[in-house]
């Protein structure tokens, strides 16, 4: 997995989000921090996190002069957050480091084949990596087993020489299910281990191994 | 107007798409510079500027391992590019902060709103201009009258006592048409004045006037 297992998305996002909130703000949309923020939210739930124009939304709640300027400066402030903060979670690259000496590493992941393939950019672990599959690309998303099996099929391994490392419930139990061994991010269910710091993924899977 | 007119557009976009092109070849695109370049202008030609997946059909007509890692170096130069190089034409702040001094500024613009509003944050100019028009928002687009007469009605000018600065006929003959003066960056026929560098607009408009 890539979103909580390797990067910690969720702080990125809302650090983001809030910078945009402010720059809006100061691009002048009225209100205050906190209910500005929650009304973006309401928005990300109603239309999705991949909705590229959830500061359109957010601006047709509002009457105002200038609502480009001040979306303008949301999208400006949002990517340029993103951009600038994005980094793997403490660890990880020297963990990687150790796994690909003896692995071969794999990244699956939901979501768009562009903007996963700009987060390892930016987090420069792509060089890491053997395969890269992305459900956009796949047509398939975790927890269908298929998007599993797509991946299997195209690194060539069997489900039972792999270990599956995720932070969600979708990406462990399909994997368990197909025979993977499994390592969750925080507590799962299920999950054969479990790390709290995601560099301790090496430990779990030296365990694994003996 | 904006591109063109305030900022070299052409140049710019021109200069990161060479980048993209130059970015997706080191991430594995094969092929040569200019074979790349003028398949991409080819596929920008036929999908229009503001389609935003110009690199992913760029890499369906090639048989690559990881696209989506080739298609996001792409997109991550190309906006890179965009916001480190974006700059004004020569001496435009200093001809704006001259306008400023008399006149009402505006722009009028075709395109996306966020994206014009982007470039004009980024140029620095927002300060300068108390009306800004994007097609987008407006739901007409030059030389279509209405987007003249939107901007008249919302800034309550008359027409003759507008100038309308543009580089394209489709700025002017609609301004001219409805009694603006008009100002072309570059020759266009029926302009009633014409320069070659944009920071000659402020001799042009002091001879309107006098």
């Amino acid at each position: 997995d890539l979103d909580g297992t390797l990067v910690d998305t969720r702080k990125l996002v809302e650090m983001s989000r809030r910078k945009s909130v402010s720059a809006m703000m100061k691009a002048g949309l009225p209100g205050t921090e906190e209910k500005i923020y929650e009304s973006l939210l309401k928005i990300v739930e109603k239309t999705g996190s991949n909705y590229d124009r959830h500061f359109n939304e957010l601006l047709k709640e509002h009457q105002v002069q200038m609502a480009g300027k001040i979306i303008a400066a949301g999208v400006i402030s949002y990517h340029e957050s993103k951009q600038n903060n994005i980094t793997p979670f403490d660890g990880i690259p020297e963990m990687l480091v150790e796994l690909k000496k003896k692995y071969t590493l794999c990244v699956l992941t939901n979501g768009k084949l562009v903007k996963q393939w700009e987060k390892i950019i930016r987090l420069k672990i792509e060089k890491y990596f053997e395969f890269v599959f992305v459900s956009e690309e796949v047509g398939k998303r975790k927890p269908d087993p298929a998007i599993f099996l797509y991946a299997l099929k195209n690194t060539g391994f069997k489900a039972e020489e792999c270990i599956m490392v995720g932070d969600r419930d979708t990406d462990l139990l399909p994997a368990k299910e197909l025979g993977m061994a499994t390592i969750s991010v925080g507590d799962i269910e299920g999950a054969d281990f479990s790390v709290t710091n995601p560099k301790d993924i090496l430990d779990r899977v030296k365990q694994i191994e003996s």
